[in-house]
């Protein structure tokens, strides 16, 4: 597998055309297959697939501990992800119906209501701190670990930080949601205490970035780019630190800034 | 309705703390609701929501012809768009729920398959060109033209653009398809020749974004970033035009280069 492929493409450049071989970024689908249940398709990069599938389980809200979880079958060529739960693991196919629909950012979700997008918001009481000093670090260490990206232009990243600024893990991926459940999924797999991480991504944070973080409890996000309004809503009201426009030398605070030491 | 709203932050350089009065870009649920039955929630920003609608109804394949509809009643503060069709207008429910769980790039579809992502591509067969010149004026025009992106750097923006290089019609969106939606929402309703049109995109270019253009016929799109290889892989077999990295003085070809004169 790989998160690139060659392809010939014709560059034009001040009126002359040149053909040459180029990389774009893998895009496939991935489907998920919980006990013999088909729950969702997901136009990923294929790689990290189990971190994807369990990152997914877990931000989507369809599991609350990774532990559940018996084995992952990945059928690499059908793009399939079969996953087996533990024996004494009951899931509630209504409420996984009712949240897949809940987490809709594109608006594909057939039968969706406002009201299923609301979900409560539990406080994140986390009281670790960063300092800026290590904040302003991070888009440097990122852009140094990022392999794909600059080969096709394509990805999008995210990456977990220690908050002493060492980084644990980054993914690639063609969706910005993707990459992070990549990330989350390796982080629960190697039992990382979420209360005491930054996780970062490469463009802007919807809505739906911060709800991915705080369903694991995740309680300082910063981003390379803007937030949205709902974004900022959705920090005050979870309790969460909000960081946009990291772009040493400087950097924004939209919520929670008694995290900034 | 504003598509960015007004924001308190702090910002941190070089050691110190100001709080200033930023913009953030607005996202919010709209809840499309079709002859009584809630189709879909997208989160969006709220601006030209009629558009949206129209072109969401188009480009997910739910209606081939914007006649269709009667009327569309925008209840704002509810954030929700009442779409009423004509009497002698059927909807197969069943196949708009299999198209809507087919669009999923963010991989939130219940029971969705691989299957049903694969869809029927009906060649674009349009033999309009347009030549390097009026391709490398494009990213001018559109920022030009950017309202909002200034403010906030938080939204998506896209473009219709007639083959001589005029700007047809511009829109914003926190969501990159609600950008390409409301701009062909509005073409539908405006009588534009789709087959003679060009669609410039912001970002990157995904499977979906092919995949919309293609539900209206649109034969040539252009983005300043990459495409995705699904991307290349559609445009192949669905004979569209497909640009990436439009950035003057350079951009590149993926596919049909036939239609660059």
């Amino acid at each position: 597998m790989s998160s690139s492929r060659s392809k010939v493409v014709q560059i034009y450049k001040h009126g002359f055309v040149d053909s040459v071989d180029d990389s774009v970024a893998v895009e496939e689908p991935l489907q998920i297959t919980l006990d013999g249940c088909p729950i969702a398709v997901v136009m990923r990069t294929p790689c990290d697939d189990a971190d994807l599938v369990k990152g997914f389980l877990l931000t989507e809200g369809i599991l609350t501990d990774i532990d559940a979880v018996s084995r992952i079958d990945l059928e690499q060529k059908l793009n399939h992800a079969l996953v087996f739960l533990k024996d004494d693991v009951e899931i509630d196919y209504q409420r996984l119906q009712r949240n897949l629909y809940s987490a809709s950012s594109c608006g594909i979700c057939g039968k969706a209501t406002i009201e299923s997008i609301r979900q409560e918001h539990p406080e994140i009481t986390s009281t670790h701190q960063v300092s800026s000093s290590v904040l302003l670090a991070i888009p440097d260490t990122l852009r140094a670990a990022q392999k794909t990206f600059g080969e096709t232009g394509g990805l999008h990243a995210a990456g977990l930080f220690s908050l002493d600024g060492d980084l644990l893990v980054l993914c690639e991926d063609v969706g910005r949601h993707n990459a992070i459940d990549k990330i989350i999924g390796w982080a629960a797999t190697n039992a990382v205490d979420f209360s005491k991480v930054l996780m970062q991504v490469s463009g802007r944070v919807s809505f739906e970035v911060m709800q991915k973080a705080h369903a694991v409890g995740i309680p300082i996000i910063s981003a390379i780019s803007a937030p949205t309004s709902l974004a900022v809503d959705f920090a005050e009201e979870s309790g969460q630190t909000l960081i946009g426009f990291l772009r040493p030398p400087r950097f924004n605070c939209y919520a929670g800034s008694q995290r900034l030491s």
